[in-house]
């Protein structure tokens, strides 16, 4: 018996040597927001209607902070963030689909920690998942709208996280994401999931995951270039927001609460849950510089930011924050790029 | 007697009516923040040191918000613009160099409302006028940091004011504003005042006046070019901040509080004090957009905004927000691109 354990555990050591290996490879090439260890994603694809959810897995504990800069938010467990608060860590971030009704995927991820004893210590012993939540509406896209992201989305998102590269595109919270609705639905693209991470010289990684839903265009910040957006009323090109805000042909922006955008930027950085919070407001940047017009009425913009603090050091605030308003632009870009056309939505690589 | 007087109202309204047809044409040629009627604008500018102040006027009053989201910020008087508290308009705002010192330039604004008697009612008679505030730190350029903009400074600044057409570069607040300190002031550039304004067909007005002493590059966001910033080594042309950051060459961003972009945007749409904060908010992408980082540690970025009412109609606040967003990053890359070197700190139009 003593014998078998033995064995076994060299296998697991070898095969977890050579999964290690595989893994700093994969980590490497990783420019998503699983580049930060310790952070896991799974996304949830709801076949009936285009929408779902996306569970980001912090099992460890990170210090938290939000900025609800939109509007028109549907969200929860935010009030708990604020630096003055009691609560330090959080255990996960649920992003998902439906409007309000799809905050309850954040009750499948709360299951899926509580099965694995994970989270805050009421009591001392008594767990209780903190798992702060943000919704995107996306009702009108297809044709129920009576089918929103329930708990079992969020659990199964649970249960398909890992430390894997995100998928973008048309998955999770961003199935049923669109953009460029200054001008209403019908001159729409489709939006999606977009992630980005930069690795910095000395170990510092700034990760981004959005959720792109946006009444506004999406601008290459590189170039001043539209990505996707409002398109021609022949639906061939795109009009350019800009052009159609500044020249008066939009009298009235987008109707009000049909978008939002959702990021998460996680980093290894060491912050406190006050620094956080400073980084999610920098973030912000990020959504105005590839977001085009950002932040409006019509939008529930909400950024988490969750700093695991792996990395020795004091961080720089400012250029962990400016860093994060850099990798929510590029995941934004990405998300309109990844996305692919769906009937009414044709994605930026169905226009020429 | 009678007969005089009878003559000089005649001789008035002649006068009147000429002066009003100079005026709209002045009007329409006006871009910055005068073309809101009801807004006058003054700078003093002070002879010892560069700095100075800027009172920005509207004796009518008008509905106000602001939103400080730099974390270094100088203020007064802005606790009474949350929406929920009492006092509805203000009559001017005052923006001046000096930090914390500076704000005494209120002080003299104050003085020159109570002589007219404008201000909020107290006891149903008793005049206080509502002058919200914020500086900007420029007390490390030229010789004596001691000399800083006064209360005297503020009451020349209301006195100056008018409804030309705003005088852009280094004057009033702005007159020692630099930008591009990522990499500190020895590779700095000169930044200043800039203005811009946009008039909609259908008479909405929404314009900005802005006082960038950021510590982040100044960015045309049309193209993506740097028009001023941190400086190669050698003084001569332009580092590019994003570059510097995401290449890992800058670990440590500007340093803590010696920085700040001060901006007011008005508009004529008929603003609640509510609608105007949302709108103060939203212009805040125009400082995202325009300077690269924004919002750090070491900025103190404030915005107010001021609502005159006089347009007709009721007004979409997500496009009055959108707008000055626009204006804002217009009038940032003016105050660049207007801005004249200074010891020590090169101008936009001093590079080749």
């Amino acid at each position: 018996m003593r014998a078998i354990v033995a064995a076994a555990l060299v296998l697991e050591t070898l095969s977890s040597a050579a999964g290690s290996a595989a893994r700093l490879q994969a980590q490497a090439r990783n420019l998503t927001l699983t580049a930060v260890p310790g952070i896991k994603v799974g996304h949830h694809t709801i076949a009936e209607r285009p929408t779902g959810c996306t569970a980001i897995l912090v099992e460890g504990g990170a210090a938290a902070g939000v900025d609800v800069r939109g509007a028109a938010p549907a969200s929860a467990e935010t009030d708990l963030l604020k630096p003055v608060n009691l609560v330090q860590q959080v255990y996960a971030i649920s992003l998902s689909g439906g409007s309000a009704f799809g905050l309850d995927s954040r009750t499948g991820i709360m299951r899926y920690l509580d099965e694995k004893n994970i989270g805050f210590k009421a009591y001392g012993t008594i767990n209780v998942p903190i798992v702060p939540a943000a919704s995107l509406i996306d009702l009108n896209v297809g044709a129920n709208p009576k089918i929103r992201p329930t708990a079992d989305c969020g659990y199964r998102a649970a249960q398909a996280a890992s430390t894997a590269p995100v998928a973008e595109g048309n998955v999770g919270a961003g199935t049923g994401a669109t953009v460029g609705k200054s001008a209403g639905s019908a001159r729409a693209m489709k939006g999606g999931i977009g992630s980005a991470a930069i690795q910095m010289p000395d170990g510092l990684i700034v990760a981004a995951l959005v959720a792109v839903n946006a009444a506004g265009d999406i601008i290459d910040p590189a170039t001043g270039k539209v990505v996707a957006g409002v398109r021609t009323t022949d639906g061939k090109s795109l009009a350019d927001a800009r052009v159609l805000l500044t020249t008066g042909a939009l009298r009235q922006l987008a109707r009000i609460g049909e978008n939002t955008t959702l990021a998460v930027v996680a980093t290894n950085a060491a912050l406190t849950k006050t620094q956080a919070t400073k980084v999610a407001e920098m973030a912000h940047d990020g959504f105005a510089r590839a977001i085009y017009p950002s932040h409006t009425m019509g939008d529930g913009d909400t950024i988490f930011a969750l700093a695991t603090g792996s990395q020795p050091g004091t961080a720089d605030v400012s250029r962990v924050g400016a860093l994060a308003a850099q990798v929510v632009a590029d995941a934004i870009v990405r998300a309109a790029r990844q996305a692919t056309g769906i009937p009414g939505y044709p994605a930026a690589r169905d226009l020429k």
